[in-house]
């Protein structure tokens, strides 16, 4: 029978508390897929709750798809297939906390890390400074009105050409300068779609994700869900059972497990959206230019026939996290719609970054930069790669999701080694010493000691929306922003921060 | 006894088209300030309504400050100032439609104008394209990672100290860089705002006033009251019969009656803010630096001992409408509950553009370029008001509020020209000549015929947010982007256009 420690309830409900503790034993295989959860009534009067309450907690899995009923059968787990198993620990919150931690007065920039694997960054010595400045000189010289005047909400032509000739030689994409928006990040992105589809919808997330959208999605007081994903991305038979109304996905290149959506998969999520007038897929496509093997995959974009999908991009992944300019797609159907509904605003884009982007792109220069940027990613990935299985962690590392994008996962056996092992009564040197009592691996312990060794280094579990605790020790590897001539450097410090070496 | 035509009511509501009818009648003062008015009972009998239809227009026009009630006496109409006076006219909606309307391809840019009167636009041979390049070209050459890296929702440290000394020297403003959060454009700032302070709040707005601010306020799902000014601007007094919690104000320099909010009436602003905890200005300082005459007023930023004012500026007036950057500063105790919630975003503003945007002001050029152009407005105002007075409209033309900003109010009398009349059964040249049977001032056709001489030229009450119709000739004549070589020939124009000369 489901066991729950009401005492560790804190301050949540209930039923909240009742829903977290069975999605954590959900996704820890505690509860296994298939497995049929005892009746309301059994365990209310075994937990010691109201059938009420239970019943709210059973209604609000299945809206998110963790459980399904069977009339006159009962309630079953779903077969999620997670992207990692999970055990407990206290220390997530905590860490979330010291992540986001900022100097309160802001007078001082974040402290740098000898080697950050967290931000994508992009290092200045690959950034065509140069060309950019030509270019920027050529537009500035045009001294034309243009330059001066307000630009319309979709953003400046030129640009949206040059985008369009870009997606159909790169991705195959048939899209018209009209179809495409030019903002300011796609956090803009986020916003505007809210905005436009409108709050009361309820629009589903992938979890593990990209929590920004999330945030967006909130702070515009839309109706959230995070769904889990399986091995093919996100289950359309989950979206039916959320009641989505919107999805944002990565079927090329999930972020952060680097899942491909299949094709059987991503046709069934173009039907699921096909079903009902008011269901739309954000497509977020933000790093397939840098695919290592094989040609790009097709964008849920190029399949859709039923004006669907919503295609978004950003530069800030193959130029710079500092351009603010991204871009969407809709569907031909949305645009009028859109502009009516914009049509008093602005882009937000300065019109100057535009026109030069524009050029950029349209004299071969962004096409020549991420030819550049790939090669020199491989490299980098490779020696990386190199170094770990070379390091100390050889025995204990396993390297997935490496073919594409700009990050890699990295998990650790947590058997291999005292200083990762879940359960320790020793008190040496490594993580060991400070795990007592029989606790979990301290998520925070091993941030604290990483980043005394200058490195940050994020989780795979920090990029699940869940506030259970799991505490795998899977790093999502960013490695885009990393100095070659430190990774040596950077594998000997991780060894002497995990392994207490 | 007050009389509504219940047969023009169209498809609004029944208290709808009450509540519209009688702001209209207090607007044009057919109802007088003080005037009492009928009972529920009397006036629902009069007009053959329920009691309750009466009921809610009367509670509806007490939330939004047009009358108050008395217990044991009765209901009467408010002491407003109206900026103007108002006439019926039934081409309001068209008139708005026509001046919105937007190619559905949006392949070819939009008509251009002779003279245009609308945008606030600058002429490409005022703006220091070679100083901004040279300056760009500056920024680039320094090629390092802080050019590249992610941003701080608060911008760039270096343009934030160059805003708060800019602010220091110009509007005698102290505030701290930490204060100071850059934006693309007010339109975004708009909306965090929003987001920050709660949907939940009542937004008051100007009425008239700058329409996009209540456009963003309802795409953010806000719940928004525009409440008419009077000779000093806002009254407090309607904002608390409102129920308003946030209001937006141009105290320094009204849009677009260019009303100056005097110093006791700034002082009970502050004071209805500080009086609830959630109560919020929001003080749009848009123009303050084209003040001609004498130094610009205190900001009421500058006057809050509470904490209460939220100050907003932008660049797009002083350097370029494409220019996507305004900034805010924020009350010293809100920068942190800021912060936590925006932590995850990014600054919408690309960092070569605010990194050059701070040298542009630090090195000086930002307050050079102002006295330049505040020197060159001057001038073209001068010219254009003297072609004015030396044209047909001479004996007809009252001029308004030209002593700041970059817009004066011009109204022509109706009843000085017979194209202008109200009411006439002409048939000659002239508007005269379209309007028939006692028609009233056609606006529509007015603008195609403004139009049709290369002209745009909006009228006061497009800046109104009331679907009431009122038709006084009164433009607001925004002047920057105006040719000077073009003023002989646009008057000449418009004395075509509106007198048929």
């Amino acid at each position: 029978m489901i066991t729950i420690d009401f005492d560790k309830r804190g301050s949540a409900g209930l039923c909240e508390f009742l829903v977290d503790s069975l999605k954590t034993q959900i996704l820890t295989n505690r509860l296994i897929a298939g497995e049929k959860l005892p009746s309301k009534r059994t365990l209310a009067s075994h937990l010691g709750v109201s059938v009420i309450t239970v019943q709210n907690a059973y209604n609000e899995l299945i809206a998110t798809g963790y459980i399904y009923s069977i009339e006159k059968k009962g309630f079953f787990v779903t077969e999620i297939m997670p992207v990692q198993s999970f055990a407990t620990s206290d220390s997530h919150e905590a860490t979330k906390k010291a992540g986001h931690a900022h100097a309160l007065s802001n007078t001082k920039p974040e402290p740098k890390f000898f080697t950050d694997f967290r931000s994508n960054s992009t290092l200045s010595e690959k950034f065509p400074f140069n060309v950019w400045a030509k270019i920027s000189r050529q537009v500035l010289n045009r001294a034309d009105d243009a330059l001066l005047e307000r630009q319309d909400v979709f953003g400046v032509w030129e640009l949206r050409e040059a985008i369009a000739k870009y997606l159909l030689e790169f991705r195959n994409m048939q899209v018209r300068p009209e179809q495409i928006l030019i903002a300011a990040g796609t956090e803009s992105l986020y916003s505007m779609l809210v905005q436009f589809l409108g709050r009361t919808l309820r629009y589903a997330l992938e979890n593990p994700g990209y929590k920004k959208v999330a945030s967006v999605f909130k702070l515009e007081g839309a109706r959230v869900t995070a769904l889990p994903i399986d091995s093919e991305g996100m289950n359309p038979e989950l979206l039916k059972r959320a009641g989505a109304d919107v999805v944002h996905l990565s079927p090329s290149h999930h972020f952060p497990t680097g899942i491909v959506t299949p094709i059987r998969r991503r046709n069934q999520l173009l039907n699921w959206a096909s079903e009902k007038p008011h269901r739309y897929i954000i497509e977020d496509d933000y790093d397939s230019e840098f695919r290592f093997n094989g040609k790009p995959l097709q964008t849920l974009q190029s399949g859709d026939k039923f004006g669907r999908v919503i295609y978004i991009n950003t530069f800030s992944k193959t130029l710079a996290p500092s351009f603010r300019i991204s871009y969407m797609v809709l569907p031909a159907n949305l645009v009028e719609p859109f502009r009516k509904k914009f049509e008093f605003a602005s882009c937000q884009v300065s019109a100057f970054e535009q026109f030069t982007l524009a050029q950029f792109i349209s004299q071969g220069y962004y096409s020549k930069h991420i030819i550049r940027m790939k090669n020199y990613y491989r490299t980098l990935r490779n020696n990386l790669i190199q170094a770990f299985t070379q390091s100390k962690f050889k025995d204990m590392a396993t390297i997935r999701e490496e073919e594409a994008g700009l990050h890699f996962l990295l998990t650790l056996k947590a058997d291999e080694h005292p200083g990762l092992k879940k359960r320790t009564n020793e008190n040496r040197s490594g993580l060991g010493n400070r795990i007592q009592n029989g606790a979990t691996l301290n998520a925070e312990i091993l941030d604290a000691r990483l980043r005394r060794e200058g490195i940050r280094l994020p989780l795979l579990r920090d990029y699940f929306y869940e506030t259970t605790k799991h505490s795998e020790t899977t790093f999502v590897v960013n490695y885009s922003g990393i100095k070659k001539e430190h990774i040596v450097q950077t594998v000997k410090r991780m060894e002497k921060a995990i392994l207490g070496g």
